[in-house]
């Protein structure tokens, strides 16, 4: 009854220690772009939709945008097709582009069928949804790389009208050019695309790593915080390379347009959301401005 | 120029013709189940979204039901599977589920598009969405045939939201039981169970049939309007078989359920939806309330 | 049967044509100057009620303001006094003031009745109601005719007023000036002060024109379609006059305040307001912005 | 100085004095019926429209119906008509019809001008604006004397569409049968009809009279204060005739359907509408429900 | 850093348990009552506030009624003044009462400073505010005792004003009669009757005493959930005495008029209403309708 | 009765009188700073508070901010301590601070009870409510004064929510410095300050003094109207001392941030609020800004 007692009062002190948070983000829209493992792990995909949920229930507003990760690879290669890949970027042909809109879809629902399940409204819808998000053709050093697609502009109304309806949206990366075709977009882009439209006061991307490194092989260059300048610094001097480099232009970019802070966050660690958010331990990698800084 | 004015002056008679019909049903909920050849066919497919699309620019608040038809069987195959069938119904077990539900969404997002193009908004979401739909396994005589559901609840919230949002929403039969299991749905019930839920004005079937015959080897059988009481009745003697009887069953209990009026159009007919509401000629069969025939 | 059908289908395609045009004005104003011919014949006066009514119902704003033609003089002669005219200006002592807006009054109620007839509310007020036209005494050549008033003001609150509770508001040209004494104005005058103070999209005046013409006498030199800049030339060099030039004034004075196309239409041709409005055929003579022509 | 001071402290107790009545009545909707010997005095004329305007800004709801009065038969004769009675209800064919609208459409703009002088907000309407008034043929003892309407419905919206836009709505009493003919209506049966349909606070008539006697002859007999039950005792004993009746039988019908009380007042006393609500003095007579009688 | 990792977690994981429990209760109504021990210790103070900040900012709508405790007798005692009591309530005469007043606003205030610092908006109100609390004269045995009132209504608006526009109402228990005066009230009393009027979901008492006993001697006997029933029995079989009887009275009254719960809980436990809400431990005892326990 | 009607008549013309007042100021805010003498006299008492709630009624938006006057120093007697003060300005220690903020919220609590039985809404709050006033430690000379604050800030959403919500907001000027302790306020600083904040229309000061003098001694130099840059110059040429100096230099403050204009009225009159506003007898002295003089 004792020990009882102890544990119980630890319960209200994690409680009282969330408050402040609860306060500085009430209201706020965080735009969480999920991705990578913790999608393919049932696990940590219950952890991340929880979080999320949350982060709903105590006030924020919260937007999903999320990948399709390995599923659009096993699906190609059900229908008996070979994935071509061009510098990273994947060889988008007719058939390619619509088993991927499916393939983005199902994970779409599947999500909102986990939000609906803890009792929080959701809408999943793609970026042609209420026009949502305008594409061109993207090409990797000159090529044609199909129906890939380099956003041009965002309508934030449908995202507006959702938030004001009290719905969780989850938004799966595709789009329309201007002919009304179909392109499939970064999630990454996406991400950034939409928290720049919806002002939003925080970005966080659920990734593979454990945030950024100076030095990739040094664990002890672990970089907790920098500036958007200082990481503008960084990719000008060659430190950033690989995924990274698009994934922190993103983050610059996102912090340059209104975006208040972006998180590079590791979605393999169980609620990485919640701790980041409601913890001062710095989870991963905070990109803010330079106002901010001094 | 005169044969012009001439034909000019005629564009001005019908719109004014319009009229009438368009004050009727202004602000008036329109559930349309879109379905079978009127998908397959593009050129259908076009026409029957410039109607629903011109329905809602005149003040209308039209809804799109749709199904999947041949699409589905196609992308079974393209993964090596086989249909299974039981009393015309699916065998759909969790692969073939998957399936359905990625060809639903990709139907559902083409049609999205669609409407996006004319210049009108649209959403287009499953019955997961918002709780929209939910369901109970559904047996065959008995027997278990997998993944299709009964439709126990309907939530219209996310409707009457995305509606005064002025969206036009598009839906794909895809429910959750209380176990958050993914059910595919018949895309008729799913009208119909909706049409019940937003009080609609108007269910119109559109099919692959002229409308309904009491005999239908013999084309002077033709019935262009009857009561729900008078469909019951041919029901009971066994006047209605096949795929007619579940579809007429549907339509006498919407007309039960306070929906004023019920068509069954044909689909293969270009623009039959604006000839059923903009003409008196009586465009298929209209199922009505035993009150308003008297 | 066969030709029923045929029948059947061009109206469905008229409808369809007129697809766009419904989306481009949805909730734009349109300001429609009401007078001459078009108001004398009974049934030029139904169809041009109907097209309004029409253009309400299908989601835009109509505003009708009228003159009251021949009825003024009629109802002057009845009562034993003789009209009197200055450069085409009526002197209105306060007898024949008195008169003029009973008359006007009386068109204004009977336009209101039609209206209504087609199942569309209405309200019929004057410039007087809610302070909506503010006037001082013209002068013609610096001649006294008496209560003839020149627009100084308009207060357009009553107008976004009744049009926010979806009344199609009807208008008599009557003001008041500063010690709100009462005052008669050019219809085309007040029907080009409101279209500016509620930055209409619209202006069209209804004439006993087809339109304009550079060379009156010659049907070639026929105008279909001017910027602001040239009708400006063509006053400047003298090509206009006669009624037509306060008129012309009007036009280019409403396009550089905002308005963004006037339309001369000939009221003696029926529906030409919808045909206009529904079709590319150019009816009459469109005035729009040197931008737009570019 | 100290004169004045007194002067000035009177009037503080008069306003401080008025407190009780100002709340007891905020925001409750008075009907005015405006006529007689209060509408052909210009002095009597600009005090009643100061009354109402005062009441309005002071945070009631006022509605004024008014009368025609003396005005119909001067231009009747103006045009060389004869006027003609039946009953004591003119015998209205369609000129005289035609001409009675002008005159009352002329007599509701100038109360409309008279209240925007004292800067209120006024709309002048006619029963047929909105579809505010239905009538069907009156008949005088089977005699049929033409364009006389009797109320047969009232549609409401239109005033507590321009109360709740703050205006002050002024009606003219012109209403429309259901073939869209126009009557004329009496107006104490206007102003009954409206009050009941607003469910009004208060309905006053000023008249000719001072209010109501037992017997008209003996001043003594006054009655300053009855209840519904008491006025149809009088009428079932033959105390009540000619104008009085149909007056009375307002007064009473108005009671009986939710008004809560009746005045009729001396119209030819200047004031007579603040000094009955603003005092406890009992300016001519009020008629009041049984319940509050107890 | 690994503890730290682990004792991250276990933050994680009380947030995600507090999950259903937010959801539950999101925009419902919470009346605290405070007083007793929970008000004199600095301490405990701040864990109360903190408490009741958080259900606010995670979207509960709490309502605070507050008592004065031992403040009042030390400031009666600081004047100079004997405190009398009748039966357990203060003899409250004209200068007590003054005394009264000012202690529970400066207390009222003190509790919306502290909530201010927290972050969260409050005000801070008697029950002379808005008219809320309605109050008669109390007799103890038919003896008069001054200034001490009993609830005789509740204008509730006040408080769905201020919940409305997002404050946290704060509630000192003073009243008026009809006459005006200034009435104390009991706090217990004042909760419950504010509780019933907004018909808040719960209701908890923070008290001196861990809840309720059968037999007050005997720790075993605790009773931690009953139903209405089952209290009303204890009280008239005489198991309920002292001052735990008008409370529990209050309690089953709160009941049986529509308050889902009322809890019973130690005030002196730090964070009592955050582990009574945020868990299943059950701390206290829980009154529930009958209904609710079958 | 020849009498009484001439009395009558003589309401009638106050009222009257009173319209173009009513409907200058309606719905603008008139902040009220209500202190000395008015206070203390019970009789005065309630003329200001009528005056505030006739206000009230017929449409203004008045907000009262109250001192404590001799109360303060009564209760501090009661407890046996004796009144400090510095140059003029009460040296509060917490204890003093403790009874000056139990007194003045006795006050604002007898204020908004006086109101509430004149049948209008009051809610009475201090400067800690919402957050309404911010302040910083005062020092006199450079001498410490304890608990005595200078307004830095102020946030008037709680102002305009109660204004929305229709209340008669009351204003007790207590105040939080940073660290949220309690603080003392200037009543006339207050006023200024929130009449400021809340862009009032008018700001009026009851004080025991009939108006401004040139020379204090000499009744002849009374100034019954100046501007705000006049005012400046005799406070810079050394005319104004005294206590009347921080008021004076409070009203050009007010004018210079957008007050329309402030009053100085002698308190000691009755109803000198409503003789302000409701006659051109020019009660007090009238500060205008440099503009209007013009």
């Amino acid at each position: 009854m004792e020990k009882d007692m102890e544990q119980v009062m630890k319960k209200a002190e994690v409680l009282i220690e969330a408050l402040p948070y609860i306060q500085k983000f009430n209201r706020k829209i965080i735009v969480v772009k999920y991705g990578g493992s913790a999608m393919s792990n049932e696990e940590l995909q219950k952890n991340v939709i929880k979080d999320v949920t949350l982060l709903k229930l105590v006030g924020f507003k919260p937007i999903i945008v999320h990948g399709g990760g390995k599923e659009i690879s096993r699906w190609v290669g059900k229908v008996g097709k070979e994935a071509k890949f061009v510098n990273g970027l994947r060889v988008t042909d007719e058939e390619t582009m619509e088993i991927a809109e499916m393939v983005l879809n199902k994970v779409n629902k599947s999500l909102v069928t986990m939000v609906e399940e803890l009792g929080v409204k959701a809408v999943g819808v793609s970026g042609k949804d209420g026009g949502l998000l305008q594409v061109e053709k993207k090409y990797s050093d000159g090529q044609d790389i199909g129906y890939v697609g380099e956003i041009t502009g965002v309508n934030p109304d449908i995202l507006f009208d959702m938030l004001e309806k009290d719905y969780l949206p989850i938004i799966a990366p595709i789009g329309l050019d201007k002919d009304y075709h179909t392109y499939n977009i970064n999630a990454d882009d996406a991400a950034c695309a939409i928290a720049k439209a919806v002002h939003a006061e925080k970005l966080a991307f659920l990734t593979d790593i454990e945030g950024l490194y100076k030095d990739i092989n040094d664990k002890s260059t672990f970089i907790s915080r920098l500036t958007a300048s200082e990481a503008e610094g960084l990719i000008h001097d060659g430190y950033i390379g690989g995924g990274m480099l698009p994934k922190l232009n993103n983050c610059t970019s996102a912090i340059r347009n209104g975006v208040n802070r972006v998180h590079i966050l590791d979605g393999r660690l169980a609620h990485c959301l919640l701790l980041e958010i409601f913890t001062n331990q710095g989870i991963g990698t905070a990109i803010v401005s330079d106002e901010e800084e001094k």
